[in-house]
């Protein structure tokens, strides 16, 4: 045998541009885009005005259903429970101003990213971080569900004939977005940034439409005609709503909420400096949402106008009869522009999870507690696993629910509020850890933030355990009512939590499995090389030539399937291969399989210090056709013998030259 | 090194009954039933009263549309013309009994099987015989298509409601039928035989009770009354109809002859004595169909009956009408018997098909004309391989041709009747050349089939060349009216024999390309062995152990796709395993196979003596969820090496113990 030659040329030097080694790297390329360099890895920084659309629209465009929520709930007791939404959601929008300064607290405590998991993984426990990582990976899977379906509402309000169309539509929105998403951040925020502007300035122009014609008495606005009765005549008392269905309709509205926590989650996508340009696109999305919600809950209300089941073909959303009435006819085209960007605006939304969802598994995975592949950055930094993932449970669940909005809200926003409440803990415990600088601040935010968080929590949870007095006049499967909601995400997150357990317990026992430190085996003395000899051609003499030179105990085997043929290989082998023995080893079933496994258990008992190498030769074709005309034995072989312990796969391969 | 020691024990003395190492196993056994042993082969024989029903289904069941196929042409002159149905079956009954007897000579010459394919092979070329070849096959195709839409036609007529479900009955069907025949030809036969001779008895029994009826006057036939006119008062001339649309029925009609040649394909499958049995089965089948056939027509047309469209909801099967109005109301039950024992022969019929494919491709296989795979028999000695080309492609045509007859009808049996010509021309050669006892009648009875069939054949393909002046008024997609007939098989048999060509032209390069005689390569003197580290663990020194078996010169590869675990190797690599070279390729594209496929061929270029040896160490889980939490690596570089040339691949696998 030789020496040992170092390479001459080394290779790592001068890396190439990536070139596409198969049509499966080309497809990959076309679809998930060019694979991106770890050293460009700052390239995909987002600029504040690129993110605070991205970041924002989730929380933001949950004015699109928010207000609608509210009402459809206060409706079940009648049109004069309506205005009880004017008190739901000014205590939505104080909690918005907790949560968003509370959030702000975060931005600068964690500049690396700051979401629910790691703040309560660094304060809290183990276990709280994982109840948080559940719980928030429940919630992104239903704001992508939710948001395309809102989408798509949006549409249908405008489109009353596509109504028959809504889960395709969903479906297809959500595959444009992931494929959007695995080309990378970057790109679609420059695509999407400008609807979201747009619909801020149209729903907030909308508002101030809507007060201008109510307060000028105009005939377009018409509050009281269009209904049946005075709705303000009427007004019920709390008595007669019923505090329980008070605390229903904050709870289906408090989905206003999901969404804050965007921008702490993602720090590190931010330009330098990142925590201060963090904390100021934080501050514009709370007050953007306050002033949002707020003003189209008033204008809603001051309108008189009633919320519609999208059960029934003709449904329009809440914000859409509102854009349509608050518009003198010459500007009516706002409407659409309304519509549109709202449904723009809704798909960024679910956007937002794409981003987010695979970050969340990426850390979860570096800690151990999801698959490993999910850590990896996938080409062009997008983190393709995760994405694949929460498209596809979106897709589940548009296709379970009928991509209706009304029947995915039951079990939304529970998991973001445990999510919010166990961040806003961690960080009250840090603050009293560390006392740093603001500290007596920072604790008396957080405090309130994890407080009432907590108290909402308990509020959703218990209010939409089940939607069997919510939900079930508007949503049914043909008669039948299927009873969930909250309670979903509460079996959900506690099998979510026992399998991170799982997943980490088997990371574990494989470290100390594989330790270095509790040795190896010896190294075996004896190779017993089994070469397999259909019949005996040139590409054979290559496979043997190669067993010779890795053993000098070499045994060609032939599985005789076709008894017809042993004669040949017999005449062939004796003056080719002399010194090698040939093994005839008859197969009455014509399996190629089951006698070679036997028979290696034969020799693998024969001696204790041996290794069995088993040489599997194959053809390879030259044309891609040309591999239909053989059979797979090759593959048939190496796939029945992986599960075999202390056996060698041998692949040598003969490449036919036409 | 060892000596080589003989095994102790022979594996092959006992063979112990089949195991099935794995759920696929298990799976195809239970799908296509148990493996059979070689030697068991002969179990296989078909008795003479199983041959008759199995073998003849498909010439018999073509009596459920050949007489409406002769109608459906000749009605478009108007009602006058049907009356030429008589004269068109009489010249199709002459065939029959022609071809029938050609046969039989057959059978005697070919013991071991004597279809168009090996009896032109024999005596006429071999381009003949792939032309044979593949006329049959997509004869054979066809024939599961048309026998089955056939029987769906046929319980149509009974249940007229089912008339929107065509499609979806025909694909069920070709899957049980599928099923049933990967299982083996044997249990067929035992299940299907009584349906068959109840079949044959229903209709010769209606053909007498419509003639009693007729002759008595009965009041329940009324011949004249149900139709608008009186039939026989405005028949047609032969001028007013035209020699042309007399030549198109008569074509149309002689799908009635398709599958005659079953018989003498599966000739081996008889008891013995094999030619003597399939002999009379072949006279039994020419008798019982000039029988059924030439009774129906003319009973069809005493009884004044007018086809229908197969397009319209409604439509009733010829031999529907016939036994619903042939029966007195007492037996009227008799249309039932007719109508199932109809559907179920002819889903024989499609089974004849399903037994004559696969033999025929295997035939065709053996000689190198087909993939090898075909040429194997498979489990149960059905031929799975065939079987399941033969249900694709069915499936394609009913899926195509919205599971119509009269859509499928113009594309048939012109390849059956190219078989016919070839093989009889064949026979008269061989005839000529032997000059063997009988020859004289053999040759003047082969001699009139082969000119016969060669100008019915010549009749067939111009007369539906294509659909135009035919089928269109019957059979349109939604107002767009395809234009198919002959002009399909003429172009797909060329297509199939250029293919066989190409495949036979693969199988004698390779044999060329493999032959010992063009010497091999020499012994490499050197073998480089590349262990691929990822990190060090016990499993990657157990991988390093076996490399130090084969070769002297290792060399440790780590691609680095993430530079922070560089370090940590290192430090590992050098006290555990000082004698091996280590070396770090970057790869600032996180690709694992690029930067490898550069150094391999780096190492490639070092020495011309030189075999590279990929160990590809992998990580074998316990449990099967196990798999997904460890990252593909090793199969994806197996796939990435699998198209380098002289790389051997090496599959290392250590097994975690939990």
């Amino acid at each position: 045998m030789a020496t040992q030659p170092q390479p001459q040329q080394d290779p790592t030097e001068l890396p190439p541009p990536p070139k596409y080694h198969s049509a499966i790297g080309l497809w990959r390329a076309l679809f998930f885009g060019r694979p991106l360099a770890t050293h460009r890895a700052d390239e995909a920084t987002l600029p504040k005005f690129l993110a605070l659309p991205i970041l924002s629209s989730n929380a933001l465009s949950s004015n699109a259903y928010a207000t609608e929520a509210i009402l459809a709930i206060l409706i079940l007791k009648g049109t004069g429970a309506l205005h009880f939404a004017l008190p739901a959601a000014l205590g939505i929008c104080a909690l918005l101003i907790i949560v968003s300064l509370s959030y702000i607290q975060i931005i600068y405590a964690y500049p690396h990213g700051g979401g629910a998991y790691p703040v309560s993984k660094d304060n809290l426990s183990v276990g709280a971080s994982l109840v948080a990582g559940a719980s928030l990976m429940v919630d992104y899977m239903l704001t992508v569900a939710v948001s395309v379906a809102a989408g798509v509402a949006a549409v249908i309000t405008v489109y009353p004939s596509l109504h028959s169309h809504i889960v395709p539509l969903c479906v297809v929105s959500i595959i444009v977005l992931t494929l959007a998403n695995v080309r990378g951040v970057r790109e679609s925020g420059t695509i999407f940034a400008w609807p979201t502007y747009i619909f801020i300035f149209a729903i907030i122009a909308t508002e101030v439409a809507a007060m201008i014609g109510l307060w000028t008495h105009a005939s377009y606005i018409q509050p009281a005609a269009t209904v049946g009765e005075q709705i303000h005549a009427t007004n019920m008392g709390l008595q007669a709503v019923g505090w329980y269905l008070l605390l229903q309709a904050f709870s289906q509205g408090c989905a206003a909420l999901t969404g804050l926590e965007a921008v702490s989650n993602t720090v590190p996508l931010f330009q330098k400096p990142q925590d201060k340009n963090a904390a100021t696109t934080m501050v514009w999305m709370g007050v953007l949402a306050v002033l949002m919600f707020f003003g189209l809950t008033y204008v809603t209300d001051a309108m008189g106008i009633q919320p519609m089941s999208e059960a029934e073909p003709g449904y329009r959303s809440v914000v859409g009869m509102v854009a349509d009435k608050a518009w003198p006819p010459a500007l009516h085209w706002m409407f659409g522009v309304v519509q549109w960007t709202t449904a723009i605006v809704l798909l960024l939304a679910a956007n937002t999870a794409f981003a987010g969802f695979p970050q969340l598994a990426s850390m979860m995975a570096r800690d151990g507690y999801l698959p490993r592949q999910l850590a990896n950055f996938g080409d062009r930094l997008a983190f393709t696993n995760g994405i694949i993932i929460l498209a596809v449970v979106a897709t589940f669940l548009i296709l379970v629910f009928h991509g209706r909005v009304d029947a995915l809200l039951p079990m939304y926003a529970i998991g973001v509020f445990i999510g919010f409440t166990l961040a806003q803990s961690g960080m009250v415990i840090r603050w009293l850890k560390s006392r740093a600088k603001g500290w007596h601040t920072g604790i008396v935010i957080n405090g309130l933030g994890a407080i009432s968080t907590g108290v909402v929590s308990v509020i959703i949870g218990v209010s939409k355990f089940d939607n069997g007095d919510i939900i079930s006049p508007y949503f049914h499967f043909g008669g039948f009512y299927p009873r969930y909601g909250t309670w979903i995400v509460m079996v959900l997150v506690p099998i979510f939590v026992a399998t991170f357990y799982k997943i980490h317990k088997h990371y574990v026992d494989l470290k100390e499995d594989l330790s270095l430190s509790r040795g190896w085996a010896q190294m075996p003395s004896h190779n017993t090389v089994l070469l397999l000899v259909p019949r005996l051609h040139r590409g054979m003499m290559e496979a043997l030539n190669y067993a010779r030179l890795i053993s000098q105990d070499i045994r060609a085997i032939h599985i005789e399937t076709n008894p017809e043929n042993t004669g040949q290989l017999k005449l062939d082998w004796e003056p080719n291969a002399p010194d090698v023995p040939l093994l005839i080893i008859e197969s009455p079933f014509r399996s190629l399989v089951g006698p070679l496994l036997r028979y290696i258990e034969v020799v693998q008992t024969e001696r204790r210090d041996d290794v069995v190498t088993v040489v599997v030769p194959e053809l390879v074709a030259h044309r891609w056709w040309h591999r239909l005309l053989h059979n797979q034995a090759g593959p048939i072989l190496r796939f029945a013998l992986f599960n075999r312990k202390d056996v060698v796969i041998v692949n040598v391969r003969y490449f036919l030259e036409r």
